[in-house]
């Protein structure tokens, strides 16, 4: 698929950098951080963008606070509203904190505890649903008809997409030139975001994304040419249940060079590992970017990459390996 | 206790100075992390010191490299010997891989699988022994006598203590003033450097030390005045489980404003909230200061403090809450 089949011109490089100036006083610069052991493990150089640490404990942060920040005062006022498994809704129950506004959010009702309790935290309204697309979809346009508030799509949403976007542009401003960057790929909304950022402004880096085999339909749309929804998606890496937009798929046909998949026992050892030799805390879905590495389907022998850990909320009381 | 009753002069200014440039190349400047969240919990203002995230998964990387690298040759050349509960037995295995030398490790056969494996990496040859402290020593004088290695005690010896000072050292850097620093104690050569530490660099900031209670010989020790060793230590802080020595308990006595104990149950529950807060993998021993405010039992309301955590070395098969 070539540019002009797309609807709408993508977010531009200065759509990104406007979005790092705007969210800038709302999130964390956060850390880079290095493992002796998994570079020797690898026979890379692994850069991993701990995202984890981001306000609200994920890079949603950043999209939902670019998208917030670009609304009209009137629109502002009537509040937000959006359907998530959990991390976008934490994220914009957060920004709606910090706007002074509402956020309406419709969680479906297998959401994890921890992320149902820290979107109330964040004095988020909750409205349940049954884990389907169908059932999200539907109870969220009832609760914009009750209330006239804004949806911000978790990922399907340009002003997302600059704001994930900018997690890509810091790491390539704190680590050497990139061979390779790897990046999960539930509904796109971070690894679109990462594609347009290379491409303007480090377009010699190879992107690769990662996906679970439970919830493959980027793998198989990618593959195919045409969008594939996945029907049940199952896997343990929940933030990664959801398919891709009509807005990620064309940026990510476009400028992602394969889509590789693991999975679900391969992402459980790679999370270990990173807790035991990281000593951080990190979501499964973090995991599947160096499960792809260690189970050689990504080759990084002497090279240089860029992994984002895109969060790190997690049940503590239910750990997958134990 | 005045400075007149100790036998020996403490380690001075310029001792924990070289022992910081000593050890420079061989490990990590650990960063300060920040949680607005226990800030709130705490009504303080908390700047968390990550040795969790240092060489080896502990500040032990500290004093065991700074030790090492004062042997001369020919000590160096027949190998260093110790007894240790894990974290100074990896560190001090991992300084003598750096140096090109033996480690002879004697470590009770209660020692959790993690760091006996970790030891093991790092080329160290461990005998085990029973889990109290006559069979730690006499196994260690044997194994000297058979090699002709030299000792380095986990704690009480100046060259460890110097060692560890660098820890706050490094804190008092990357942090405003601080008017309190918490520090975890079980032997003392953490306590110990950084107390004489805050009365080289920042002696304004006050030292309280936080302990297990199932291990509470420092508290009972500092409260009476005479040495009294843990008997039958028993808490989930494994590292913790050591009592005073003869090097520490003058420094401690002379410099420490307070020592406070806390429960297991309280440091399960810091434990917990660090890991999900913030999103770092620490031991059970470095959520004793935080269990220490968050039980009450020291008040940070607007005060600048320091925590160390002391290290992340857990076996994550075995975590405390599940």
């Amino acid at each position: 698929m070539n540019k002009q089949t797309t609807h709408y011109p993508f977010p531009d490089k200065e759509a990104i950098q406007s979005a790092a100036l705007r969210i800038e006083p709302y999130i964390h610069h956060t850390p880079v951080l290095r493992s002796t052991q998994l570079d020797h493990m690898s026979e890379g150089h692994l850069f991993f963008k701990c995202e984890n640490f981001q306000k609200a404990g994920a890079f949603k942060s950043r999209g939902a606070m670019n998208a917030i920040l670009s609304l009209d005062q009137q629109t502002m006022r009537k509040g937000v509203a959006t359907h998530s498994s959990g991390n976008h809704a934490q994220a914009l129950a957060r920004a709606a904190m910090i706007m002074k506004t509402k956020a309406y959010i419709v969680m479906p009702e297998t959401a994890p505890q921890v992320k149902v309790d820290a979107v109330k935290m964040y004095g988020g309204i909750i409205t349940f649903c049954k884990p389907t697309l169908d059932d999200r979809e539907s109870t969220l346009a009832m609760l914009v008809q009750e209330t006239g508030a804004h949806i911000i799509h978790p990922y399907n949403d340009y002003r997302i997409i600059a704001g994930q976007a900018t997690a890509c542009m810091e790491m390539i401003s704190q680590t050497p030139h990139l061979d390779l960057v790897l990046c999960p790929v539930g509904g796109g909304g971070l690894l679109s975001g990462t594609a347009l950022c290379l491409q303007y402004f480090s377009p010699a880096t190879k992107l690769i994304a990662c996906e679970p085999r439970g919830a493959d339909d980027a793998y198989r749309s990618f593959k195919s040419g045409h969008f594939q929804p996945s029907i049940k998606p199952d896997t343990i890496a929940d933030g990664l249940l959801t398919s891709l937009g009509d807005l990620t798929f064309p940026i990510i046909t476009q400028y992602v060079s394969d889509i590789v998949t693991v999975s679900d026992e391969e992402i459980i050892s790679s999370m270990k590992l990173i807790w035991e030799r990281m000593k951080i805390v990190i979501e499964p879905s973090s995991a599947v970017p160096l499960a792809a590495v260690l189970s050689g389907r990504v080759k990084v022998k002497g090279l240089n990459v860029g992994i984002i850990l895109s969060g790190g909320n997690i049940d503590l009381n239910k750990i997958p390996w134990l």
